[in-house]
Order: structure tokens, then C-alpha cells, then sequence
């Protein structure tokens, strides 16, 4: 096996949903700023970025989520890193608004013509290609699936750095959207939460071997 | 910059949506089977795994996709492998449901006792936290979301190892879905179509540049 694979499927094995993180120890910045690059330089459909990361150490703010975020207490308390990751609304993502206009021109350079076409094709994907227009949580969760291609890049990259994660589900979003607008830190026209991750060192091992299913039970090929 | 944080760098920096892949170039089985890997391996809300990896190497079925697959098509021409990844419905992903018992018991292998203790979180967090049972799109679209994990695990892993790919959203569900059945690849009770891939080898280099948001447009530091 090419040592390259080696190390990838090390990362992999290394990787678990981390439950108890060691509190004393920091991950060092040049980790942690390839981790968030892993993030930023993740791709997104229509390469519109429909996110936002907000890494939250304040141990304030972290108190206050303690509460309303039931899976994301092993990391408030003892996670180095503690990120929330946004995904951008309807506002932000639909075919005609000021966001997806701005990607467009500014961030990618497109000329007015490319831009009509890109609109054009983006517009009919999101009417007739994935139906994102069928209600304001389709057009979000879409979004949010984007999110999940960021996190999954800052999840395994962290393996592969040394660094342990805990990706997080276990909270209800109503009250961490409302609690980050009531703090002024985001915008709720624009942003909700999509998905969180706690990021550090393991304080023990796994209690549970990894398990996955047979490759030939989650594999098909049509030959 | 230490060695390995250059490595991952440069292969976010490699990947792109590949436009035009080289028809003659195949991927090497090892190198291909690490990209599954990256795949199978990859980690999903409550470790359910609700997804499943369809590699269309038969020429028959990537000329039947073809005409209903606009974005997939320079991936089903010349593309060295065509993955599809299902996600799972709402029959299996319900916290009642068979799938999901089976997951716990004979994959997790649990007692009785954690698969009951299990399965009253994760039917709170279905029903009052991410509420998932507000259509048979919301519980689709969050399985979905787990297939994203998958996606981007795959597509940074192939970069890793000098291999390109093209992530895909652009088709219509419904008759990718309705061809699979036909062809009596899926069942359509438990699976639809929710995203796509092209994996092999760049026939040309980029068109564009790779832009991505600056950092401090994306990043929120709460300290």
C-alpha cells in the first residue's frame, strides 16, 4: 500500500466523534488556520459559499449555549476550538439577491454576460432542477448541505493533522439562532445555524471501536 | 509551513470542478478503492450511515443518464468513474425504523438497553430538535445532508491523491430516480438520488482561477 493511503485511511481510523476532550490542551494556530481553510476553501454548489464559520471561545458565549445545546457539552467545556457553522438563508441564496450577485461579480469576476447565463441556469436549478423554491427550510437545508461538505473537510483534515472533533447535531436551532442575533453576532434575515464542531485533543481513548457497515452492503457498481 | 499542513494546501488548492476529464486515463484500483474508503468511512448524524454508493461504470446506463443529467455530463463521457450517492428516505431513517434498528444492533452491536436509550435521543432529536418530521423532504434532505460528509471526504481524498473530480447537483431527481428503479438498481422506497460525482483525470488545466470569499469575510472570531 502507497504511503500516501497509508496515512489517509490512518486518518480515517484516527477520526471518531470525540466525547471527552482534554481541557489543558490547545491546538496550535498554524493547525487550527489550516482547519478553517479546509473549511473556506471547501466547494459549494453554483461556488456560492453559503456559510459562515464563527468560532466561539469566549467562555461566556460558551456558557450560554451550554444549555440549549445538549450534544455540544463535552466540547463547550473542554473542546480548544468550538465552531459554528451558518448557512446563509433564502434572503442570500435565491437566484436574483444582492449575495449571489455579489459572489458572482466580485468574487468571481464574472462579466455582466456570464453572469446572465449563470443566473439563468442557477435560476432554473432552484425551480426545476432540486425544487429549492418549494418553501423557505428546502432553500436553507440546501444550503446547509453545503455546510456539511465545509465541515467534513474540517473534520477529517483535523485527523489528518492530529487533531480530534466532535461534530454536532444535539441542539435545537430556534434558540442558538435566537441567542447569537440577541448577542449581535449574526444576522438572522441572513444566517441560521447549520451545524456545530467541537475540535481538540482526546482525554481518552473511544470507548467503541469504529463500526461501519460491509463495503459490499453500501457499494454498488454497475458494470 | 510543516510538511503535511503544505500537503493538504496544496491539494484544496489542486481541487476544482473538472470540466473536461482525459477519456483515456483510468484511476488505479487502489486509488479508487481509497476514494470509496474515504466514502464508507465517512462519519453521519447518530453514525446511521443513511447512504449508499452507486459506481456506473456500464456505458449503457451513463448514455441513459446522459440526456437527463445536464451537469453530470462531461463526468459521464469521460470521467473514469460516475458515482451516485443515494440517501436513504424516511422509512429508514424514522427512529422506529427497521434500517435503523439494524444499524444499532447488528452493526453497533449495542444491548438492548443502549439501543433503547439511543433510540428516545435520537426520536426527541427528530421530532423537537432538528424537526425533521415536517415532510418526507425535511428527513430526505437531512439524510442528504449526511451524503454531503461522503461527497466532500471523497473529493478531497481523490485531490489528495492527485485525482480530479466534479461534484453534481445539476439534474432533476425525479428521473434519475424513476431510470434507476426501472433498470432495477434501487428500490425506490428506500433511496433517491441525492448528489453525483466525476472522478478521473483533468483532459486541460482550470479556465478560471479558484476564488474563494476572503478569510475575514467568512470568519468570525467571539474570543
Amino acid at each position: 500500500m502507497n504511503t500516501k493511503v497509508q496515512e489517509i485511511t490512518e486518518a480515517f481510523k484516527f477520526r471518531h466523534a470525540c466525547k471527552l476532550f482534554d481541557k489543558n490542551r490547545v491546538i496550535p494556530e498554524e493547525t487550527f488556520n489550516m482547519i478553517l481553510e479546509a473549511g473556506r476553501l471547501s466547494p459549494s454548489s453554483f461556488g456560492l459559499e453559503p456559510w459562515k464559520f464563527l468560532i466561539v471561545q469566549s467562555k461566556e458565549l460558551r456558557e450560554k449555549l451550554y444549555p440549549i445545546s445538549w450534544g455540544a457539552q463535552n466540547s463547550l467545556d473542554g473542546a480548544s476550538h468550538f465552531v459554528i457553522i451558518l448557512a446563509r438563508k433564502k434572503i442570500d441564496t435565491l437566484y436574483d439577491s444582492e449575495y449571489v450577485n455579489h459572489i458572482l461579480t466580485d468574487i468571481k469576476g464574472f462579466s455582466p454576460d456570464v453572469t446572465e447565463q449563470f443566473l439563468k441556469a442557477y435560476e432554473l436549478f432552484q425551480k426545476e432542477g432540486f425544487k429549492l423554491l418549494e418553501g423557505d427550510r428546502a432553500i436553507f437545508d440546501w444550503a446547509s448541505k453545503q455546510t456539511y461538505i465545509a465541515l467534513a473537510n474540517m473534520l477529517t483534515v483535523a485527523a489528518m493533522l492530529g487533531v480530534d472533533s466532535c461534530p454536532i447535531e444535539g441542539f435545537v436551532p430556534e434558540p442558538i439562532n435566537k441567542l447569537l442575533e440577541d448577542e449581535g453576532i449574526i444576522d438572522g434575515k441572513h444566517f441560521g445555524v447549520s451545524v456545530m464542531a467541537g475540535f481538540g485533543y482526546r482525554a481518552e481513548e473511544p470507548h467503541h471501536p469504529q463500526t461501519r457497515q460491509a463495503a459490499k452492503d453500501v457499494i454498488q457498481w454497475i458494470k
